[in-house]
């Protein structure tokens, strides 16, 4: 009994460490506060327009990165100010941004339950439509009186440029480096989740150190979401996660697993891993067998390993932030990162 | 014989003013400087990344943007200071990537000469790459002492992109009106003309009522120069344009002597002329045969005479800015403007 009890109650942890918004309730009110702020920067004057922009711009999602942004500053300042509401809004459209552009490059038809800008209409306007986001998302930090949210925003949009052109150059190179692994998912992911505590901790007047400690979380929890959100390609249910199981595999990206088993092998098994991370290409049903394969012997595992280490990391950084309940939240979410099955 | 000389003479008068690089000889010394800020502003870290940005940005083209930003920092302050020439690199680069987004969206394979970045490395890398551009030039601007620029040239943008998604929704609408097509416009081009005198007059520290009066000459010039453009699709030889003749019309952009001449017409031939406008869509030899039928009905010269009377506002503006060689310059461009043929 007592057995069947404390198993109810593990279950019901990996539930809530799941469900993300169940988590973040505690700042649901400030998210609501950002979802506002939001509408105000995507306003535009003309109606034609404002139906493409509302089509790239609904506020849904995760909403990971503007509720880090305002636990950071309630670690800080115990509350989010006017200023904060709208980094933590401009951090989430210049997320959603760089979202819509890749939906045009991935050819992808929905996004959050519904139909992406290209799919409804067309890769122009989409092209356009996310260059808006950008341009609005840019609007609002020049808008703030101190510049800060401007010069760094704008550096860290171009970190995670640089980390999707990287990733794009890569494709089909079946021998990449962990090394170089780590630098595109630095760009394309880490980068925007340390900023979105950073700028919550600037703009609630935290010190040097204590920002740098929380930067440092975001960069590690960053690296761990995107190390997961690789692994959940080739592994987990394809309903679930909603997508095709093995696509980034069959589309050329060589990620952290296939890194790692490729690794693992030696002499003639290294040549012939090779030879089966290249027929994967193009090839949903090898990209399929090759993820099983990779399942059985271990590599997702060790994968998860890294991402674990990573995590660690982001919880050592913790160390030097004030204790309370919104440091206990961020300890939480590297569970949810874990665990999270999409 | 003293005819023939006087005949010299119009025919040199028409040569300079379709070379606009001689027209701007008294600023090429400072669009040299533009030039080194442009190259600076665009240094990325990854060698990889180094080679996609650099196709992107080459500053070339007609530079007519950065001129308008150093004349008007002339006229105002008699010299172009760092953030001057700072600010008129970041017209120029806001230029350059939606010219490289446009690309994107009408297939364009050679642009100034080289081939386009879509055309050589993908479309997916050229989306990425105009994101750079823009984002470079956000970052300059954010850098920047005063956020005059960042403000404005943010809103700008916004305009710039609603003046595009605007176009691309009316794509296939003969009945076009021309205070539509004026509206689109005025946000695809003539804002950032007017934007070059305006930041440029700005940050030499111009009085508001001189900088607005630059900025309606950047108005109406960049409305007179988009007029052409348009006229020039329809016209001119194929050679010299360097693209293919009625383009724009078998596009579905209805243009401004498409909308004189559909007006022009009463009854029955005004249906007739729907019809020919819709026939030319996606059939380029309809599209050729009813350019030549527009030039013959004199649709072309009455969109000329428009193009004109912007020019003739554009002029009117220059009586409130203060005179000698550097007006005089500015006088001379609707020259060139008007009888480029290119």
């Amino acid at each position: 009994m007592a057995q069947r009890a404390q198993s109810r109650e593990a279950d019901a942890a990996l539930a809530a460490a799941r469900e993300l918004p169940e988590v973040l309730g505690p700042v649901a009110g400030d998210l609501e506060r950002v979802g506002a702020r939001y509408a105000e920067i995507l306003s535009v004057t003309s109606d034609r327009v404002r139906e493409v922009v509302s089509q790239a711009a609904r506020f849904g999602g995760k909403r990971l990165r503007p509720a880090l942004t305002c636990l950071a500053s309630r670690l800080v300042a115990g509350s989010v100010s006017d200023d904060v509401a709208t980094v933590a809004a401009v951090v989430e459209l210049i997320h959603t941004a760089t979202l819509v552009h890749d939906d045009i490059i991935d050819g992808a038809v929905v996004r959050r339950t519904v139909a992406t800008l290209n799919a409804r209409f067309g890769d122009q306007l989409a092209v356009l439509g996310g260059d808006v986001l950008f341009s609005k998302a840019y609007r609002a930090a020049a808008h703030l009186q101190d510049p800060f949210a401007s010069r760094y925003l704008s550096d860290v949009v171009g970190e995670i440029l640089e980390g999707e052109i990287h990733q794009d150059l890569v494709t089909r190179n079946a021998g990449l480096a962990e090394a170089e692994y780590r630098t595109i998912i630095r760009g394309k992911t880490a980068a925007l989740y340390e900023a979105a505590l950073v700028v919550g901790a600037y703009y609630a007047g935290a010190s040097v150190a204590l920002r740098e400690a929380l930067g440092r979380y975001g960069h590690h929890l960053g690296m761990a979401f995107q190390m997961v959100d690789d692994r959940l390609d080739l592994t987990g249910d394809e309903a679930t996660v909603g997508k095709t199981l093995g696509r980034d595999l069959s589309e050329g990206k060589t990620t952290l697993p296939l890194i790692l088993w490729r690794e693992a092998q030696t002499g003639a098994a290294r040549v012939e891993a090779l030879r089966l991370l290249e027929a994967a290409w193009d090839d949903v049903a090898s990209a399929k067998r090759l993820a099983l394969r990779l399942d059985g012997e271990g590599a997702l595992a060790a994968a998860d390993a890294l991402a674990r280490r990573e995590l660690d990391l982001a919880r050592e950084a913790l160390a030097q932030v004030p204790a309370g309940p919104d440091r206990d939240l961020l300890r939480t979410l590297p569970d949810y990162v874990l665990l999270r099955t999409r």
